[in-house]
């Protein structure tokens, strides 16, 4: 059964390290907007070493093993990156080599995940989102239907560290939306 | 003018962390059979840190001007990796996006290039091959024509540590010379 | 309300014109497997004209008209396809041009897929099936989840018109049954 | 050696059927700015077949071999396509698939290509642009290397039929100017 509050717990994992990061400074902006219908907790993934299959042993990495709890703990996934050198960033292809393990078995089985892409370029990202997708079904994850959250010239949307595109905004509230459904919907299933 | 002897100088990197990695053991046994007519140098990336825009200031990281001078120094680059979940691993995806800056005037302009790929799937990687040229075309890499080197089911391939696929091997080594030619007229066009 | 008997409807589109092709040559043999539990038609791209936006006004392509019926009528789809050039063949692509239209309401939404992809290559048309994913997905489909089904070498797979790898029939069929229960279950989600 | 006038043939395919296409309109209006130093003949895929491998025997479809005669007879391509549900146009993609035969040793093989894509989308077709250069390097032609050209919210872009946004342009013809460039070096070489 689901919580009496139906909070659902979403983890917003960012691909930058950055530390005025817009890809981070977006899911911090939807956690405050969603929130308390949505438990929007944001980590950055400064703490995962480089995936090594020879660390890959019991016990684990500390870190690795939070990180894979935290997205067991949570109903959904919301990945928010930009895009590195037409692809995805090192830092978060590195994460996700640590989260698929073990393979078909891993902690994003079946989890609904979605994913907003951001950058200075008018094209948005959509290349790591191409990536970022194909890998998330290798893992089993499910992706949540919609249309694709892609924010293009992403350093003119934002004043003083306020997003000021509420069109954008919106849009990403919708699929935060559709997120939370599906998340909501697989702990229905499996209570 | 190129050096009296012609030796092709060729900087292997490695895709793997792994201390026994396939892809590793593959630039080495390239680097033994092509001497000493090509120096190829092999590189893992156990010292780049992640990539940080942050920290992506001068006077810079040592490990990364370091790698970067080797490329710099390198009539050309070879690359031999696994793939990780339908795509590069984050590892070397993450060595590259330090060493594509600065855009478009990275060490990595108009330097010719190959890749190698195994995998323990019969598939052989061609994923993150189809990935890592994307990346390398972002970086305007000269990306040498032929025949892709794709290695499938590689660890049926290594006994004691010795590879035993000749025609794999040769496939491997032909690839090699075309790099080799490509880096020889580049430094001559240079010179 | 679902039918009686519960027959799951599926079509089988391939991506070869070839007479004896082997991806059309591998869903006529699952649908003999997996009668008559699943009712899988087996359609080829002939008579779909090229895509062309004048075109694509009412009362529309008999030709198209009957394929995105056919689409809809169905409770699930399965592609079979070779790759071509290190993608999808024109031929398939050209279709799902047609047949995603209108945008984000075709006849693909929500529509539950799986794709089998195979090629002489070993490598298996891993390629075909990444584009073919990402496509579907731009299409708001909702692909199966499960290990991706892909023949290398299907050539040395078929002897005399006859496919005797049974290990990877064995495959195609779980794959299947999880295409058939998704549709299952998206018609009581209808009804 | 080369004529004396050194003027460049160049290929222009466009990857639309419409009559007012923006990818093709794109390529007239670069013909009409880069004549006469170049000669962009353009054409559209119209009497191109579905590829069907029983059909792809000698003599060959008359309009396939009059494309790939125009092909070998270029000094470069330059492709203009949109993009289709995030991929190539089933339409180009098809051509390519006549094109590329014989394997390893088609019309393409070493020859000069660059593409443009455009797309009503603020994204500009960058995936079709992904997956283009990725089917040309299969068939081993020569991707020129430069910034992408991308024209993003391209119906906005025409009035009339004219074509206002000049810095577009002029990145559009510097990129033409790059191509030609590596036409006329390939031509030396031949010579």
């Amino acid at each position: 059964m689901s919580h009496p509050t139906d909070t659902v717990r979403i983890l917003g994992i960012s691909g930058s390290l950055r530390k005025v990061s817009f890809s981070t400074a977006l899911l911090k902006i939807l956690a405050r907007r969603a929130a308390p219908a949505v438990d929007l907790q944001v980590v950055t993934l400064d703490d995962i070493p480089f995936y090594n299959e020879d660390l890959d042993v019991a016990p684990g990495i500390p870190a690795v093993n939070a990180l894979k709890q935290a997205v067991t703990a949570a109903d959904a996934v919301l990945f928010s990156t930009p895009e590195y050198n037409h692809g995805i960033p090192g830092v978060l292809k590195n994460s996700l080599d640590w989260l698929s393990r073990p393979v078909f078995n891993s902690c994003f089985k079946d989890k609904p995940v979605s994913i907003i892409t951001s950058s200075k370029a008018f094209t948005g990202g959509v290349r790591a989102q191409y990536q970022l997708r194909e890998t998330l079904i290798s893992m089993h994850a499910h992706i949540v239907s919609g249309p694709e959250v892609v924010v293009g010239t992403v350093h003119q949307k934002f004043t003083d560290g306020v997003f000021h595109d509420e069109p954008s905004l919106d849009f990403m509230l919708q699929s935060l939306t559709r997120l939370s459904e599906s998340g909501l919907l697989r702990r229905g299933i499996l209570a």
